[in-house]
């Protein structure tokens, strides 16, 4: 068996050796005789498995006790909805920033729930940037703040964590333990599993507890985050088998040092591909230079109808998944944290021939 | 390695042929140089794998093209609450039936969004039986009229489907797939995967399609059927790998012979158990005979100051997750489809023994 280098944006690659440990557990866990996916969440095992999940959890992020962690599922869509109907009470008003496609879906779904109010838009300029908060225009009394630390489509990030008076909500899908994150800037954090934590199916939720209990009676159980905090996250039955994959990559993190030195690693992966598009004078990033992702890093070839020989010929060198999100066309490579650097250096030099054989 | 009995009500038991065939292709699948769990939800491979899956469950239900096969996130629980969003228009009413703790559970979500009309409940005998039909009290224009074929903690279990002229819903969590099953009959079934189907974290929905599209605009995109029906659910990220675990379940089941063939086995391994049961003089069961559940099997000892003893011997046997539910005490065993005749044997012969030494 050869493993390929994957760079997809999500669901993404996953550190091989939490996949050897899940497949040798696979069938008896610590000599139990049964699967991980089999035993109950209630069971002293799989509570073990969840308590250790988010100690390590809250040891990479630093997280206080003033904040709970759940584990949801539904993914960041489903929150894009549960954020609005926990935090924000009838007649008030939300503010949100609009930096591309997972920000427009967040405030379309909010509009539901209330008054929202778009503070600022990079549409203009084709989501290539993230605007200066000096160019805001907040609300008077927003019950919330909700950005987009980092674009996945777009492969824009901010480079700057927003000030402000109220409650900040991030959606931290694709750079949520890519580097250092101080939590206690935050009201509430979430982020789909799929990128940096685990399998699809899960939801990471940091949230300030002095948020949870203000939403309304018509909330379903499932929907209100009071439901989830108060029962461990277990008032019915969580994705087990997810969380327990996503203790494996925490535990691995730590392993390999902790948020400070997977941020220099993934920086260092970051500056190499991104030194190399700019100097190839055959790729190009159409990000503004100080807000590019250090996750998702989109690019176009030279001649775009060079882009399905790209693919086909990466896929045959074993690059996987290097195509740009359907809506927007072109290449993207996602260098999540279980990318490996091996895996960036593998793409540019298939690039810098790629690009000799074409250009 | 030893496998043992796990007789865990949920998350159940796998078929170890699927917990193998996951395990040899975890960290590549077909080949591709990949886990299922780090494919692009989009990629032709897992597409494929999502289709196949389907039309197995298809295949296994005879399921016809009138209705929509949903693979949705949040368990039956959350479903307590969709149900009513997408069918219970304002000013309606929805007929329930209350035959234990998950109907109450359905009742109460349900009543957050319009009138519910408990049609009938067996709380006055302690949920241990199934109320018939003819004393029921539907309303002259429900919505819809919603019921639990199964109860999992009490071990009751319909033994008719219920006639009616409006659309039949149906928490089938507990006992789908454990039989043939006419979906015809049904507006709408739904299950969480985590007993008959697949990991936690996995729920499914059955819908007629003519009841697609009727949810008012203030009800979330992924809290609406439509979206996932219009979107092959697929409108945001899937749980990928439990679907993929679902797909292996099912092709395991048509190896076995279909739901023919597993009904026969099943109703085998049910009346072993109750047989000795009601033999037994020490243990006794306390539901109502003709509505006794074919996959929970709930039973008491002679003396419950035993309980514990019991337990913790069985575990020594291998006989593991026999505790009841914690609301209810006592032991219960769940024999879902995975868990082969031979466990129902080894605990027969483990119940005769303890009874005999403590009798």
């Amino acid at each position: 068996m050869t493993r390929a280098f994957n760079f997809c944006a999500g669901p993404a690659a996953l550190p091989e050796e939490v996949l050897k440990k899940a497949q040798a557990e696979m069938l008896d866990y610590a000599g139990r005789g049964l699967s991980v996916m089999e035993m109950s969440h209630r069971s002293a095992e799989f509570v073990a498995i969840a308590a250790r999940a988010e100690q390590d959890l809250r040891d990479l992020l630093g997280i206080s006790d003033d904040y709970a962690v759940l584990f949801v599922q539904g993914g960041a869509s489903q929150q894009f909805s549960m954020v609005p109907m926990n935090l924000l009470p009838a007649g008030g008003v939300a503010d949100y920033v609009n930096t591309g496609q997972w920000s427009s879906k967040a405030i379309k779904e909010a509009q539901r729930f209330g008054d929202v109010n778009v503070v600022a838009s990079s549409k203009d300029k084709n989501f290539s940037y993230v605007p200066s908060q000096s160019d805001w225009a907040p609300s008077k009394n927003a019950a919330y703040l909700h950005y987009t630390p980092n674009e996945t489509i777009g492969g824009v990030e901010y480079n700057f964590t927003p000030q402000t008076n109220v409650p900040l909500v991030a959606d931290y899908s694709s750079s949520i333990l890519s580097r250092p994150l101080d939590v206690s800037k935050f009201g509430l954090i979430y982020a789909g599993a799929q990128k940096n934590i685990g399998p699809a199916g899960l939801t990471l939720v940091i949230v300030r507890k002095e948020l949870l209990g203000h939403a309304s009676n018509a909330v379903p159980a499932m929907l209100n985050y009071k439901t989830f905090a108060d029962n461990d996250s277990m008032y019915n039955t969580p994705p087990t088998y997810g969380w327990y994959l996503a203790g494996l990559v925490f535990a691995w993190l730590k392993e390999q040092g902790g948020l400070q030195a997977i941020g220099e690693l993934n920086q260092r992966k970051a500056d190499k591909l991104y030194g190399y598009i700019d100097a190839s004078g055959f790729y190009s990033n159409p990000v503004q230079v100080d807000c590019r992702s250090l996750m998702n890093i989109p690019f176009a070839l030279a001649d775009d109808a060079l882009d399905r020989v790209f693919l086909k010929e990466a896929e045959q060198a074993g690059l996987l998944n290097l195509a740009g999100h359907r809506s927007v066309g072109g290449m993207r490579a996602s260098i999540y944290n279980a990318v490996p650097e091996a895996a960036v250096d593998a793409l540019i030099d298939f690039m810098k021939d790629f690009a000799k054989r074409n250009g």
